[in-house]
């Protein structure tokens, strides 16, 4: 292991970037100046940031750091999607401890690295600060769109169809298993979790994708939606900002919420209700999305892409119906300043 | 005091946010969606992100969060200034434990505010998030600038004269002073520190401006430096990232370095190297920057700029040259994990 400190910041800095080569036509000059440049012709400029905070949205006692650092970018890059964008440029920024080593650091860089190679973003800024108090991961994506093509909050319109991507509540209980068997392997030096058969839930949580794949499919199809967002504080907060951002009500049905077999099996083993690990899990990054009522039949036939609802008129509020029929108000999640899920 | 639990996530960043509006015609869609949608048209796009971290980058003992949140907009302005460009869209992203109120919160973000209208820059991200561990600020600064007046760190010319904006060390000493009265009024309630005649050290320290005004004369007067950089680690680090970034040594001369009279004396009552101070001081954000040397004339009749040194070839290296001849070698300031200056 090496000290960081022996290193100095801007040796550190070098050893993380001297390899860094950037490839998109928009990257002018990425790394090594006061500010990257970019060239966007004719586009719209997307720009999107985020923090990711130690104890908060990750715990290095089972995620590692090459895994902390793909789930970073594809974070960062799910906001660009979620604009109906293309995510082009990384920066990234580290507030680092002395209980980090430089090996530790070109971990983390080498998760960033892996996801900017594969969703095809250069990275354009490193900067490397030191921390009291454990990490700080700061990534900020710059992306394009075009014009008429910006997909905001804002759009939904009533009787538009509302439709998510992938599945929810997954990487909610992977995180539920990653914390119980934490809490079962404490103080156990010889303690092997058991994650057979939950592959899934573990990859979700540490691993989360940004879908790019989607994104890609509507434009195969020429389908705009009327209003996107990327699921990062679960389904339920994240249809109220449509709502609300759009002037609109909803209605979804919890038996079209999507749900894989193995989120469904471990919240029966946790005793929780599956449909609230769905609604409010978070961190799914899934697309929810609205487009026009004309759309139903396009739409049910695409793989991975599920109608869950459609928008109302305000006055009518925003509901979840229950199996049974019955009409639940949604509500945001609670927050509170140390239990942020996401 | 207002928790932030009692508002929420949702509730506190309405209350942060929706009295904010946009001027310019480059911020197409700020604050409120997955990410701001920005329009630069036949302009290089500029994006510069930092982190400021507690205990690192700012003691709440003696600074106000108001002036918190101007600094970290003024940091991430200066980046912007440093390539030449002109500051436009300011995203803010921060991590905040239970210790601070919703009241706490509005001062930052006050800050933020003052510094962005001074500057003629739109609020286009705000991100709130929960931290176990004090308040961490991540700042996003997006600008514009012609596509041939974008000026690197990496086009100095061996005979390019070097110059420096402002005056040097101050920040740094304005950071001692506001150390050792902290220390001296540890435990007494009733201390009141005694900051008469040290102002502008303290303004330095807490409440930096980034150099929009030299770049704005610089446009005026059609002088486009050949290679530019913020100070924010101090003179000697920034002289040796400009000289290894162009491939060139360079001379600066130890009585040409700008240095206010209260950085001077208070060097003096602390009996520390004033020269030392104004080197390796760091925050002072302000430009250095290099011109061709048939500016010489010109450069030397701008009040608030003044001329340190030139350009070499890479051989001769980079020297400070004493007062008395002696020609010492830069040396970039150490950094270890917990004691980063900037």
């Amino acid at each position: 292991m090496t000290e960081i400190a022996s290193l100095g910041k801007f040796g550190l800095t070098d050893r993380l970037t001297s390899h860094i080569k950037t490839s998109n036509p928009s990257t002018i000059r990425g790394i090594g100046d006061d500010a990257a440049v970019l060239e966007y012709k004719g586009k719209e400029v997307l720009v999107a940031s985020r923090l990711l905070l130690e104890g908060i949205h990750f715990d290095l006692t089972y995620v590692t750091l090459k895994l902390l650092g793909y789930k970073a970018a594809t974070v960062a890059f799910s906001n660009i999607y979620a604009m109906n964008g293309r995510p082009k440029q990384l920066l990234v920024s580290t507030g680092v401890s002395k209980r980090f080593s430089v090996e530790d650091m070109e971990a983390l860089h080498a998760g960033v690295e892996y996801a900017c190679e594969k969703y095809g973003v250069d990275i354009a800024g490193v900067n490397i600060t030191s921390s009291l108090t454990g990490l700080t991961v700061g990534v900020t994506c710059t992306g394009e769109a075009d014009k008429d093509k910006v997909v905001y909050r804002s759009q939904a319109k009533p009787s538009d169809l509302i439709c998510v991507s992938g599945d929810l509540g997954a990487a909610y209980m992977g995180l539920q298993l990653l914390e119980r068997e934490k809490a079962v392997g404490r103080g156990d030096a010889g303690f092997t979790p058991d994650f057979a058969g939950k592959e899934y839930l573990l990859e979700r949580q540490l691993r989360p994708e940004a879908r790019k794949d989607i994104i890609e499919m509507l434009a195969g199809r020429r389908i705009v939606p009327t209003s996107m967002i990327a699921v990062a504080d679960g389904l339920a907060s994240e249809l109220l900002h449509l709502c609300r951002q759009s002037g609109v009500g909803c209605i979804v049905y919890e038996e079209r919420i999507p749900i894989d077999y193995q989120t469904a099996t471990m919240a029966g083993q946790f005793n929780m209700n599956l449909t609230t690990a769905a609604m409010n899990g978070g961190e799914d990054y899934e697309l929810l999305f609205t487009v026009p009522l004309s759309l139903h039949e396009t739409i049910r036939e695409i793989d991975g892409i599920r109608l869950i609802g459609h928008i109302c008129e305000a006055e009518s509020g925003a509901h979840l119906v229950a199996r049974d029929g019955t009409y639940i108000p949604l509500a945001a999640q609670g927050w509170t300043a140390t239990e942020d899920p996401a």
